[in-house]
């Protein structure tokens, strides 16, 4: 069968706020082939996938994300591969097309799912999907007391592990930093997992970052997340050298496998944090969660949106040990729980599994995503290239 | 001053052909603080980087690019430093910014050359810019009669220097490959320096690239440019080390200065090849130029459109050793051509040399410009974000 349509559709709050929180829009992609249909989803920036999606060619290496995908045979996994070349080659110099890939890889695996009424991670190969240990990922407070109380209620939610972002943390001095992190510590109990994600907030800077352990030591943070930007390698590495027990997390700014690589082979994390609606989707995602796995790195899911993405991104490491951890955002924004019928939620030990339902396991709760969709129209040269598509399923 | 107002103009050919030619459309950006206006384009896929300059904030780390330009104050070069950077750190989520900054960084560099009435180069602290010896740089002939007729061609209007790329190369076999480069050099003449441009058509395919450095060595190439993608780190390396006098050349894909930097670190690329349209503007490219000199790797810039882009590009090493090559379309597209009043040609001595006229030294014809203008229209929920303004000095 052939793919006879990709259709994206821009959700979002109806305000979105200047923080950090990604749950805000999402990019929903509706992909047809043959009777079948399939859900994917892309971050980020909704607006600028869609144009690449439907951009006029550029050059033979500068074509619109379309153009490969469209008409193609899906009949098996080996098209899914084919299909993620094409868009790689085609779209070479077109930089925002990873992104836009990913939505439409991770819609193909659903829709073979669905097709073969089999889970997506059960045609990753994997037998039995692993339950995974969430840890619930937060923005930071704005002050420490702030903090020691999202703590403490995340604590009482029954979640062992935390992670807490982005915020005040690294704007302001080590102290100020060193008492948000004592009062995450101080919230979720001593034996609690802490994970403390920086958001890149030093870029390169080595000695910024590296102030702040002696802190996130005396409160024993699992890991320090992103301290740099994604390519910063050298600091990463630097930084790796001296961070003792705690260890480097990064990697969700990966837009393919090579930069993966780069943190793990270079960058010296421990763990390796892969957003499925990034890096071109799950396939990519897969083959790096094989190779961490060979490298003795943790991977670790990214994600912030809906339990569509959340589904996406669990799947290629479904086969790592039982009660890895896994990132499991619980401040989603109305439209991110919403836009999906079933949701994965920790059982009575506290850990979340993977739905045996075939595909993603997700079905888009139509009717909820009309009140968050937002018709879009672009026009070149007096032509419409793109007019936000009926949603229906 | 403030900068008042920034606007694309999105420029094509009527016809855009499916070939590795990158002179066929082409994104101007104009400017404008003060009484000072000043011009830059972006590569690649002008409305994809339109889309990214006016896309709604999706949250605090994925903002569009116009709301870290307009309004800033731009009296001298540190502002430009701060600008990018503001960039880089509230649009760290948006794939596509990088193409989307270099226009603006280069306009920056424009607009602070003409207020100084200075060129770009003294500016970057360059006392004298250093004459080029350019090659030409042109596609391969379908067949290798073709393509001895444009090396005879190219040498016989003086140049010395050429490179070969894309077209059939690398996607028949090894023997195809070797009669098209042996072809190349018959018709540049053995004291030309042959220069081979494989496009990524290897991928990541370590052996298919080395399997052709016989027939390269025998035509004695200068390198052998981007036998893979840009990420390809390890067969980078790999292929190096058994290359011989063949050099390998990459990193046009760089859309930072850590991409380029781990080229050079991790790529043992003899030659680093930097597009000021991508990687950011004149700014990274500038650091990157240094960091190569540093290291003892030829810089050299990527051009494929207008004299404009050309004169950006020729910027960040304008201070390196005379006579050191650089890339010089020859095919360009009527629109790159006449988009610009000057232009920069070869002289007597075959070499070309940066202008001495403030800025980048390129007048846009805008009404050549206009004949070649697309309107865009952009709309979300309703409001329009984009719609192509007039075309004015």
């Amino acid at each position: 069968m052939r793919i006879e349509a990709v259709d994206f559709y821009y959700l979002s709050m109806p305000e979105v706020l200047d923080i950090g929180d990604g749950s805000q829009d999402l990019l929903l992609v509706r992909l047809q082939a043959g009777p079948y249909v399939g859900w994917g989803e892309c971050e980020a920036s909704p607006l600028v996938s869609i144009a690449s999606l439907v951009c006029p060619m550029s050059h033979s290496a500068c074509k619109p994300v379309r153009d490969s995908v469209l008409g193609q045979t899906l009949d098996e996994i080996a098209d899914i591969d084919r299909i993620g070349d094409l868009v790689r080659a085609n779209s070479l110099d077109l930089l925002q097309a990873p992104h836009t890939l990913s939505g439409i890889d991770i819609a193909m695996w659903d829709l073979l799912g669905r097709r073969f009424e089999t889970p997506v991670y059960q045609l990753l190969g994997v037998e039995r999907a692993e339950p995974r240990l969430p840890y619930a990922s937060v923005l930071f407070g704005d002050t420490p007391a702030e903090t020691l109380a999202k703590a403490r209620s995340i604590r009482e939610k029954g979640y062992v592990a935390a992670k807490f972002g982005w915020g005040p943390y690294g704007l302001g001095g080590v102290a100020e930093d060193a008492a948000q992190v004592a009062a995450a510590r101080e919230g979720l109990g001593d034996d609690g997992i802490l994970l403390i994600d920086a958001g890149t907030v030093w870029g390169h800077d080595l000695a910024a970052a590296a102030a702040r352990l002696p802190a996130l030591r005396a409160s024993r943070a699992t890991w320090l997340e992103e301290p740099f930007v994604t390519g910063a390698l050298d600091a990463y590495a630097a930084l790796a050298e001296q961070s003792g027990g705690v260890r480097l997390a990064g990697g969700e700014g990966s837009h393919n496998e090579d930069m993966a690589r780069h943190m793990i082979d270079h960058g010296g994390v421990g763990f390796i944090q892969i957003d499925a609606g990034r890096i071109g989707g799950i396939s990519p995602a897969r083959r790096v969660a094989d190779y961490a796995m060979q490298r003795g790195v943790a991977y670790v899911n990214h994600t912030f949106t809906s339990h569509l993405a959340l589904s996406a991104s669990l799947q290629p490491y479904a086969g790592h040990p039982a009660r890895s951890i896994c990132e499991y955002p619980v401040e989603l924004k109305s439209l991110a729980w919403e836009m999906t019928r079933e949701h994965i939620t920790p059982d009575a030990n506290g850990l979340i599994s993977l739905p045996e339902a075939p595909g993603l396991g997700m079905t888009p709760d139509l009717e909820a995503a009309k009140r968050y969709l937002l018709d879009v129209e672009i026009a070149v040269g007096g032509n419409v290239l793109y007019r936000t598509p009926e949603l229906v399923g």
